[in-house]
């Protein structure tokens, strides 16, 4: 994979699902699970040469994970947060990741001064979730794939209804409840990661 | 039911399953939660006249809510400390149940001056389960019934075991994994409640 | 509670919660599972003399649940199919509950031939979600309380719009997903029970 | 990848995470779910030239996905029974894996005569899981990784208890609880696979 540094990388294995830990964490910006980004990898089927837009990319863990898989692909990672997006950059320099470029900006306004044409998108959050997908649909090629993340009702709605007004298709919802076992004291006590749902859908080649 | 106070109770309906926040709480005492307290309930097979031990009963709501069921029961609210068996005598109050009796001490050492003999005993914790358990049988009724909560791999291993060697019959084990929707600022977000593993088994006839 | 027969029920415990295997069953009618009649019963607030309407009663484990703790209540269990009623009136018999009456007739249409005035109502089904909710608001009185369940992401949306639309108050959205320890052979293997979300109401006093 | 045939593959992407339904299945024959795929290739570490032991391969969707992965690796999965074996070589050269040897045997007796050392161990089931451990540990080269999965209680403890004889380190444990809507006539229900728990663990370097 594409490196930035000489230094080992803190996971140097071919498989996804860095653990969290490895990652630089910010407090307040959301992360995405590994357990929840194994699943988004899955559903977003990456190709060498994938073009990913990723909105709302928070601490950077999925530009990480598919820049390290779509070694020859590129990942535009869309954050509105200054600070956020310098943790997005730290985190790929973290992993030897160089194909990331890190864009300021608010989506859907920012998508607009986007160069690449995405083939795939993923949305993992943002206000106008309705509106964004609109947008995202008119620049995915076709055959392009969107996923997208929801913790709660009113966006499971919001993506859901707007699949089905785009009519998109091979929609799929999977929901991700997963129970880790952790150290508390002496004792391995079963805690809950809060459960996400993950929708994705294809554009009629 | 028994009420010892003149004041409408907070919660006046007879459904099991009173809300957690009607309950007085104390940081860092555990309390078992709605959805939890409800299988415990079940899985209790209550009669009216049930003499119930409950071992580490924490913030009380076992105890009020069995209080509240069996009008001609009684219960022995079993807790190491003093703050907490206040805290089950308030929450007791707050709800009108006056056939809790509460009890300071560590079990298994403090059973033996218990004067009741009991047909149910509810587990909610302790440090050593399995001398715990082994002594309780001693006391239970014939045809009596314990149900035992464990939210460690250790727990979970060290009741499922004691109750083989012990020869419970009508073993059940259930695990639940209870994702609510909370208000998050404008939106409704899934969270998880820790799951928990409930093991229930009845000593022979 | 009131009991039709001599016969001795088999459930003769205070606690709600039967385990499914104690009812009749039919291929191919669905049963409130356990642990999932628990919340709903916990979420129905139910009294004394509760006056309950179960729309889509199935193989009427609410309306018997219902019946032992409302002694002084009134069940109206609605179903479409002559077969189903048969069955519902047989599981009644079974655990000696006597004051369910048992409705044949398809919600909404059927309500307004209903001689009783609802302060409680379990939506368990229909194809008309939206419909049902709207014309059962008008039935329930003033401080009543609506539980529906839904098992798919259509009757979620409908009925968590319905209750925005219908202007309900204090609305919960809880999603049960219990595993149990069943025995397969000689093993004990874990196993999903089909997750449902379970969503309530109160019309304002 | 190696590919043994010049057909496309049925799953032409990067992404881990085959979909269930493109391998050929066999009545009967267990198969490690997508969802549950995805967690094991990540718990496994996998390197570009990963010396992969599969004991109880079943529908071989693991020796698939990681001979995808580790073009430069082998595997080695091992099935007691002739047809299963069939059909484990049967999903590989539908989707052009060639590094996958298949071993018709019984664990642990036929480890023996396994030529390779192996750097992962994945074992998805076998009766005497104590006893595999232990010999797959003497096989394992230092600092090799074994994940386990486990579908009962007894193999929970069995397998947790032999990492801890066996002074495995790096013990990670996860329950998966996956929820998938699902199409059912013209309704997407909530449809729960089987939780499945996850146990890994590495030998001393």
């Amino acid at each position: 994979m594409p490196t930035s540094s000489s230094q080992p990388s803190p996971w140097p294995y071919l498989s996804a699902g860095i653990p969290d830990e490895l990652f630089e964490q910010f407090p307040g910006i959301p992360m995405t699970k590994r357990e929840t980004r194994l699943l988004l990898l899955s559903q977003l089927r990456l190709e060498l040469d994938t073009v990913l837009w990723d909105i709302g990319a928070g601490t950077g863990t999925i530009p990480v994970e598919v820049g390290r898989i779509c070694t020859l692909g590129q990942i535009v990672a869309i954050e509105r947060d200054e600070d956020v997006t310098n943790l997005i950059r730290t985190n790929c320099d973290h992993f030897g990741v160089a194909n990331v470029e890190v864009v300021q900006g608010s989506a859907p306004e920012c998508l607009a001064a986007l160069k690449s044409i995405p083939s795939r998108v993923c949305l993992e959050g943002g206000r106008s979730v309705r509106e964004i997908l609109r947008q995202v649909w008119q620049y995915l090629i076709p055959g392009g794939r969107v996923v997208a993340t929801a913790t709660s009702l009113e966006h499971l709605y919001a993506i859901s209804e707007s699949f089905s007004e785009l009519q998109a298709f091979n929609v799929e919802v999977v929901q991700s409840v997963i129970n880790r076992l952790e150290m508390r004291g002496n004792n391995q006590v079963f805690t809950a990661v809060d459960p996400i749902f993950i929708l994705s859908g294809d554009k009629q080649l």
